[in-house]
């Protein structure tokens, strides 16, 4: 099934195939809306609320930037663990937006609260609950410093109410995803199933990314819901270590932005028996099966990077710890020097070199073996015996380049996913704003 | 006057005006030779020899990569403080050439080193004496990993060592500033001269960057030299002053280099009364004079950064340490996100404070102030009252940007030089080897 976006997406972008995505299954106790405020002057949906009618544990993950915007100072005063609703606005960050963009959040929280709390009592299973502000999260994405347009998102906020659908079908969590991006070329979407003890469990989640990709959180938001139930502090410690190798392997450019968000949402409705404790053996399978989840997610947004061309797994192996590993795969994937030699395809290995020395880790320069794809390219400190440029050549010409560094000192090792630098990584970023 | 560099320069530089560069002084007791050896394959000088008949004492520092080149390894072996001769090649690292690469240096010093005895036996002065091995010092540029043509050098050397000129006027410089560029697109030179004590002094340096610059002596090759007369001991703890905030506050993308090197040879030939102390009053003209030389030739190599258009000076003041006031300015001076804007001439403070934030120094968002040019921008956790885009978007179409960030919070300072990223870069780095 193709369809035209053009009514709901940035209208730069061109059209795009559900068929490629995974289809996402509804989310029991989960509601979702996405229209558009016009924040963007096109008319493209920039607005998404998600609504748990009967409340969602929850557990996030924050940027590590020392500034944040607004909306994730909101989230961090919340001490609870228990949440009704989730609205994500794009094309304006919230941050550095001074005392009106904390007031303007202040604002559309309490319309929304008020508005949640009268369909609420509309309810056709007749719970009438009082939806607090204490009760929202807010995500934010998009241009730093300028004003925060809360009188035009607070005026959509009724419509927005309205909208929501309860039947999540593939179309909805598409046009959710897609209203969520802002640089993004396509929308990222994930699913997951599995078991804890006998019930199934769904899992359903949805990422932007673009620019500002670097570990910790980076320029990324990333929504997840799954019907299971499990406790908002179990949550978060599955989320940390998920995330650990996921969300938090990725980098695009090493810059970190002041909005990253990963929440995972929990409703319940899946009425698994009751965990009491995080290593229950009823939850491994949910464990793996969200790590695929965010895996997938992480390399989505890695693939879409800000002009990317090639999607780059680094992999170190042999580590003294997984720190040296971590440190070493990032200094490399960080690399401008290292990024535009894969965009021009030149199996140019010095800068991989180059990128393990500078990150003053303690290697043995003799020990380090390096692999592109299948071919060992350095050994012993020289250029391997058997290396043909040419097959690397030929190799560097895939869209996917798998790069294997062995510091053959220790048995820990780290993988980083990454994209090449290209022109246009340059063209939407000296012209972000226009 | 112009000059047509075809002859010795990498044919792919342009004509370069000498007019555009000060004029370097001879130093007395320094002959210098630059010749080819054909390592382009295009004719170009690749080969440069600095020789000292009655030696210098000298200091150097060396990049904090844990891989360095093989001539780097050379020079840390030597724990001398004087020298006799310098040798600089490009096209070739010596890195990650293994033992043949640290083997066949060693062919080169030990042809260098006969010759230039042959050549002291000769001299005019009557002065013969043996040039040893360790009485030589090495410097490499070029590409990582391909093996050190130490053949094509070593055959070079007869002619390298006849060429030697001892009036060097202001064309063997400029000679040499050419030979030993890589994919620099102008040569680099700097001249100052002050007193120490009643003495007339003169220092001349020349460097190379261009790409692979950041902190900590990154790819640059920088080489000064005075004919005052300062103790070994001395002369480093200078020019590790000096250099903190001249050559080790640069960047251009953030990449360090296995082989960067700045060193300064003392010839004594100027006859200064005799240096006990580094903290001797007669010293501080002397500190200034190379503190505004080494200056002058790390924004050199910023100005001529891969690609670069634009000449960025980011000032960070009210800090809390120079170690904090260094973080944040290279954090923003290393953010592909704020120099493909700058690039752009788009006034995207955003990025600035995504830079500040994403350094983790313990700052307090509303206090911090930024200025582009003298216009304030950011006050108060929001932009500046009277920001005038219009203004500051003229100012971004200058060639030299120059930016501000007021912490508040301390008295400490640190400035950073860039570049912007441009379309160059890219260009430049796809396609390095070919």
């Amino acid at each position: 099934m193709t369809i035209n976006l053009k009514n709901f997406l940035n209208p730069k972008i061109k059209m795009a195939k559900m068929g490629e995505f995974q289809e996402l299954q509804p989310i029991k106790g989960l509601e979702i809306s996405s229209i558009s405020a016009d924040l963007y002057g096109d008319g493209r949906d920039d607005l998404t609320l998600f609504y748990f009618q009967e409340g969602a544990n929850f557990a996030a993950i924050y940027t590590t930037s020392k500034i944040t915007s607004a909306s994730i100072n909101w989230n961090l005063k919340i001490k609870k663990n228990f949440a009704k609703a989730l609205l994500v606005n794009t094309k304006n960050a919230n941050t550095f937006t001074g005392i009106k963009g904390a007031q303007g959040l202040k604002e559309v929280a309490h319309v929304l609260s008020k508005v949640l709390t009268i369909r609420s009592s509309q309810s056709p299973k007749g719970i009438s609950e009082v939806v607090k502000i204490t009760d929202l999260l807010f995500a934010s994405t998009g241009v730093i410093g300028e004003d925060f347009p809360y009188i035009k998102i607070k005026n959509r906020i009724p419509e927005l109410v309205k909208k929501l659908k309860t039947e999540t079908n593939k179309f909805v969590w598409f046009k959710a995803a897609s209203a969520i991006m802002t640089t993004d070329v396509k929308p990222k979407l994930a699913y997951e199933e599995c078991k804890i003890g006998n019930k199934s469990v769904k899992i359903s989640g949805i990422a932007k990314g673009s620019g500002m990709i670097a570990p910790n959180m980076a320029t990324m938001l990333s929504f997840i819901f799954t019907d299971a139930n499990i406790p908002s502090i179990f949550l978060k410690a599955i989320l940390k270590t998920v995330a650990n190798t996921t969300f938090n392997a990725i980098t695009v450019d090493g810059d970190t932005s002041t909005n990253d968000m990963v929440v995972i949402f929990s409703t319940g409705k899946a009425k698994n028996a009751k965990i009491y404790n995080v290593l229950d053996p009823n939850l491994q399978d949910f464990k793996k099966a969200l790590h695929r989840l965010s895996l997938n997610l992480a390399k989505q947004i890695v693939a879409d990077g800000e002009g990317a061309k090639k999607f780059i797994t680094i992999e170190v192996i042999g580590a003294r710890s997984i720190s040296m590993a971590k440190k070493i795969g990032f200094s490399i994937a960080n690399s401008p020097l290292f990024k535009t030699a894969v965009a021009g395809e030149d199996p140019n290995w010095g800068r991989i070199i180059m990128a393990i020395g500078k990150s003053k880790e303690n290697i043995i320069p003799n020990r380090i073996q390096i692999k592109i794809g299948d071919q060992l390219i350095v050994d012993q400190s020289k250029v391997a015996k058997d290396y043909s440029e040419k097959k690397v050549k030929e190799y560097m010409k895939w869209d996917s380049i798998n790069i294997e560094v062995n510091l053959n000192i220790g048995e820990a090792d780290y993988t980083v996913y990454t994209c090449d630098f290209t022109h246009d990584y340059i063209d939407i970023n000296a012209d972000y704003r226009n």
